[in-house]
């Protein structure tokens, strides 16, 4: 193992602010240690990926309406717990910027901006009811399934779900 | 490392739906890979392994109401998110039909039928009400503690709590 | 690989009962097997090492009003599912309590006293409003951010992210 890079792969599965923090604080200290980065987004984790704004021309009102009830972009996502209608969620931010602690923005920038990979699973863009036309292309390296996934778990040296 | 099976060993400790579809769809994935695979199902999760209908004599009046509110059976597993009663998950039910994306029970029979073994953990059966006789005995590989699961983990390629 | 020792690192970011009793008893285990474990605690998580009482004084109104509804302390940790206001949370450790199974400040001692490392992360300590002074130095063996993490995490058997 020694002369190959060490190697993180994350999933993450939920869409909640506290939550994709914590993924991307590991993501980018794993950077700052020479690490291989690669992040899956699947379900709600995609809306980290997505534009602020429903844009493409989706079939379904049933995804149309998953899609709208469910918003995406780096700003909307909801803390966990004490989200309170949103209030949490300010206060959060506000509390991360009086610490100097970066935003889910910054870090995703120094990830991708330092060779980090950021995948989108196509296996629920479906059912979430988005398109590639959804997401930020200035942010995704791929899309790809759980056969990609594994392929690239299965060698790392850690492992999360998240 | 190199003339061992790869494996993947994950445990299932959330009763949600979209948690239990990301768990499933790794698995198959790593069957399909050739992987060995085993998830333990803990707390919430065995939920997944429950018969839909309440079964067993169980002593204690708090364990029957515990084995009531906590529904089990692959049918009656809840959302994470939106799940709004249960319309928020016939829903997505009704999008991963159109999407042709598999059910929970049909990765379950995908997963068990090419080798791979679901575990019934024993500790948390106790505290959620559940005995043998709750759970469905043509899905089970078996029933297992911590010490087992550290056992299999410790020399597994990918390990996941989800 | 064979002749160091095995090793599982933790990361607890949940603060919920449910969550964390999951975690101890996989720490519990290991370190019964012999293995060298260590729990990070980050987010909800510092939550477990958490003196029951608010004490520190901290700069800034809603540090402070964070540190308070978001309650610390062993046994203020609530079910993720059913808690109720609390009278899931109550049944769920009197359940615990007929099946014998430890609680959360049994297993705590258990795993430090055997050898095993409990981390508070200091990256989200200032936004969950908490100083040095709030957590238990009787539980604690460190202070430490992601790169400490990262470094005791990639040459890990088993690690888990809860």
């Amino acid at each position: 193992m020694n002369e190959k890079k060490s190697k993180i792969t994350l999933i993450v599965f939920s869409g909640n602010l506290d939550k994709v923090l914590a993924a991307l604080n590991i993501a980018s200290g794993a950077i700052t240690l020479g690490m291989e980065v690669t992040i899956f987004f699947t379900f709600w984790g995609l809306n980290v990926l997505r534009k602020p704004k429903v844009n493409s021309k989706i079939r379904g009102a049933i995804k149309r309406m998953m899609r709208r009830i469910n918003r995406g972009g780096v700003d909307a996502l909801p803390l966990s717990r004490f989200n309170m209608g949103g209030i949490g969620t300010s206060l959060m931010k506000k509390l991360m910027k009086d610490d100097r602690m970066q935003g889910v923005e910054d870090m995703l920038k120094y990830v991708k901006d330092n060779g980090g990979k950021f995948i989108a699973c196509t296996v629920t863009m479906g059912i979430m009811g988005l398109t590639e036309e959804d997401l930020r292309s200035d942010i995704i390296s791929g899309y790809a399934g759980v056969i990609q996934y594994i392929s690239e778990a299965k060698d790392s040296n850690i492992n999360l779900f998240i």
